[in-house]
């Protein structure tokens, strides 16, 4: 982990690096580049948190809404953003059985109908029958609850990819 | 024009339609979603006009650093959003003389350095010499002015693009 690089480098690459942390949102990553220098991970983890919890609620469900459709035809046809693809096939839901996967394309179908956004979750701490699981028991939330659920997740996943990077920062910065 | 389609269309299809209305922001496009139905060309711009508005200083930085270098590498090994690629090759900023571009170059390098953002302008309705006047005269701006003056290009810019979208709408959605 090297703070000083990630300070130092300039606001174009510092998009490129981190424009994935918060799904294809670029925007937050352009963002949190004004609030430099960082002290560490927790204070740049922070800082996307903050540009998530200031969005009006029509931009945090517009955050949810750029996010693929768990085990979609994304992953299968492996279009996916790389930190997405690593994740969702990490949680076996590249090649779920076919009931597995008619299952799980329900529960995403009745989920954008119910809350006008995908079910998000970290898909790489959990297995593909957890995953139904868990998305059943949100699917009966009330649309509030299920917002900050996933936005909680969003917040999780990004701390994950930006332990990655840091880690690796050498070979991308 | 149609508005039934752009307001049937599920969120997905919205997304992916209008997610580089504001430059390299699906967000943006994902924010407006949620305000649905729109009643027209004016109110579906408004919404995207209201989510700029609405996002701190930071937010608004952000939204100008997803913006390409005017005349720089991207246009000319044409990586650019196919948008940004045409505005600015109709603008004549293709293939600007020798002279011209390290004119260009040297003002984009100063803005990025005053600002902590680069220039941002409606290429398709200026020529190269007078873009690189006017980028001298907004150099010489305070910060705070020449955000307002980047952000009101922004606005403008998707205000032509969802025009041009919603005149071929038959063939996108």
């Amino acid at each position: 982990m090297n703070m000083e690089k990630v300070n130092s480098v300039d606001f174009g690459d510092f998009v490129e690096v981190f424009g994935n942390v918060i799904e294809r949102c670029p925007l937050a990553a352009a963002a949190v580049r004004s609030q430099r220098p960082f002290s560490d991970l927790e204070d740049l983890e922070k800082h996307f948190c903050t540009f998530i919890d200031a969005l009006p609620r029509s931009g945090q469900e517009g955050i949810l809404r750029c996010h693929p459709h768990l085990a979609g035809r994304e992953l299968q046809r492996g279009t996916l953003a790389a930190e997405s693809q690593r994740e969702q096939s990490a949680a076996g839901l590249q090649n779920p059985g076919t009931d597995e996967r008619r299952r799980l394309a329900k529960l995403n179908a009745q989920c954008r109908a119910r809350f006008g956004f995908p079910f998000v979750l970290v898909a790489r701490l959990r297995d593909p029958a957890v995953v139904a699981r868990e998305l059943e028991r949100r699917l009966r939330c009330p649309p509030a609850q299920e917002l900050r659920t996933a936005l909680g997740e969003v917040k999780t996943i990004g701390r994950l990819r930006l332990a990655d990077l840091l880690g690796a920062d050498c070979a991308r910065l």
